[in-house]
């Protein structure tokens, strides 16, 4: 994997990127799509390549639960198995492992946890992680790390960075396949200290990328924010950024500003199912009944396949009435509109006015309402 | 409406035609997929054309109650709703009021029933049918008719016998638009009797096209199959016969045989939502855990989009976590196999080698598991 900067932002942290491999090449910043089970909920990858996604996320813990990894492994590896052939990253398991499993047990060797599907138990080694994503052949490969609730203490932060810090070290002894990039997740809970010894540990180390982990774990925005700022600025300029997990538009277009340059999060697919939909004047509820009779798309400025051919009524009517078209239609306008969002920030920043446009979007985008 | 018999077959009643209108020209025999509530369950317009869809069929008392009937008229018709710019049949609404509504009132003026969502009561008249579908704008109109139930009373059978043909001569004064053709309905039970003075009296009139309806209502087989080639018998030869809501794929390919020109059917669409799947080797229910690591089509054969993109093993793995995608690419196939076992009736009939291909096929496939 060859990540290079093609221009930094004269005014923000902003970078515009380039991560290359052999199978493709992305653009950066990049939002890519949540398919927890090697299919993102809805599409087809034919219509996420349409649409222009270039990295969809795997769940490692979902994916090794089911499945199975053997199977996977049968079947050629993720790419194959989901017949995409773009680029994959897929997680550690270790934020699942931390938010659906309450009895889970930390050693130092690694985690004991319960499936939430059947209680069957099962343990993850820093090792076993990096094995099960070596056999999904994903091209980005996280380790396993300790993730910390919020609030928590200060000897929780501690011990949680400490481990992530010696399972990174443990997962980068483990061989991956030529075309797979480690990186390493960066935790620390809401501390500027752990934070800051979690970087310069895993930094010496030297990964190929460096994720964000530990926010959007119930804290206040401002502190997210405040935290997305200082881990940026501890981590290497020439490799990239993951934050994972964020997020709302707002909060994608304010860490773009910290120099974050790859994200994901279930937000667009997720709302979608529920009916909630992002356009360019901001969200809109579609199945309130405001919507019955109106005659034009969702969003007049977007060009995706579903406002390009379909009324909001017609969506509202769908949706309504649990029609399967429904799922797909909101979830295609909204990952278009994620797509969109990085579209006009990379373009933003090559033209050199990316800055006046973030504050402004980042100001006025939460509280608009189409 | 221009339908033209371009080739009749030389040993069977089968023939090659086309439907011809402004809107566009469909070849028969043709597949009409169901499409309820404007939607082709799963299916988007686009998949469908791609899949040389070319006509979908809406349901009248579906529409009526959800969304309404003026919504679409102010929406700018059905066509136009549903983003679908190729042909629509809308069925009458009268199967729907004799199978969704054990509490229907019938009288000679038309029907009463009760939604059978909310309860709330509705009348049909005749003419308020065709008022429905005159403002739905579907290219193809049914009148509504009286389909008893099986098995009949000859005073029941006489009856709906007579209230259709009523119910027809009085569809018949009502004006509709320019690009749109009524068709006429006969029913008769299972009488070759009332089946005939039905037919007598219809033709009589001169409609557009015919329907033979009051089938696959509980009877066997083979009597259904007795009735369609009597009841295709008594129609004339240079209108469209269109045989509502048949069948599997032998049903079929035999009516094919006896001559009809027109086949809706809600079982390639549900089917595929249950798992089950059509193949050129026979049916297979895809939740079946032999198909959990095959590595292959459902279909080797098939060029739908599902088959040349996806294993089995990845198909089942969507199907048994519940994923949406599931959903689509089944229904996808399945309304691929039906479009094309239409195309490959046509060729055959057009080279001249449909009967012997057609009789082993209504012999073997029934029995055929892939």
């Amino acid at each position: 994997m060859k990540f290079s900067i093609l221009k930094e932002d004269r005014s923000t942290q902003a970078r515009l990127g380039k991560i290359e491999t052999e199978r493709y090449t992305s653009k950066t910043p990049v939002f890519m799509p949540v398919g927890t089970l090697g299919t993102v909920k809805a599409l087809s990858p034919g219509e996420l390549k349409d649409m222009g996604a270039t990295i969809i996320l795997g769940n490692t813990y979902h994916l090794y639960l089911r499945p199975g990894v053997k199977l996977i492994e049968t079947l050629g590896g993720l790419h194959r198995f989901a017949s995409w052939n773009r680029l994959i990253l897929t997680d550690s398991g270790g934020f699942q492992v931390h938010s659906l499993n309450p009895l889970r047990k930390i050693t130092e060797n690694g985690v004991e946890f319960r499936s939430h599907l059947d209680g069957s138990k099962h343990f993850f080694t820093p090792e076993k992680v990096i094995e099960i994503q070596r056999i999904l052949g994903s091209d980005f490969v996280m380790p396993l790390d300790w993730c910390v609730s919020y609030p928590a203490t200060e000897a929780d932060v501690e011990k949680g960075v400490e481990l992530t810090i010696r399972w990174a070290k443990r997962s980068k002894a483990v061989l991956l396949k030529e075309h797979q990039s480690l990186f390493a997740i960066l935790q620390g809970g809401m501390s500027e200290r752990y934070r800051r010894q979690c970087a310069e540990e895993l930094v010496g180390m030297g990964f190929e990328g460096y994720a964000i982990g530990g926010l959007s774990v119930g804290e206040p925005k401002s502190l997210m924010w405040e935290m997305v700022e200082l881990s940026t600025s501890l981590l290497p300029k020439d490799k990239p950024r993951y934050l994972m997990g964020v997020g709302k538009p707002e909060d994608i277009v304010f860490s773009v500003m910290c120099g974050v340059d790859m994200f994901d999060c279930v937000l667009p697919t997720r709302c979608a199912r529920n009916g909630l939909l992002f356009t360019s004047k901001g969200k809109l509820r579609i199945k309130n009944s405001i919507y019955k009779n109106q005659d034009f798309p969702v969003d007049e400025d977007c060009n995706c396949y579903t406002c390009r051919n379909f009324s909001r009524a017609y969506l509202r009517h769908l949706f309504v009435n649990d029609e399967i078209l429904a799922l797909r239609l909101n979830t295609i306008h909204n990952v278009y509109f994620y797509l969109s969002l990085m579209e006009e920030v990379r373009t933003r920043i090559a033209d050199g006015n990316f800055e006046r446009w973030a504050i402004r979007f980042i100001k006025e985008y939460p509280e608009m309402e189409a």
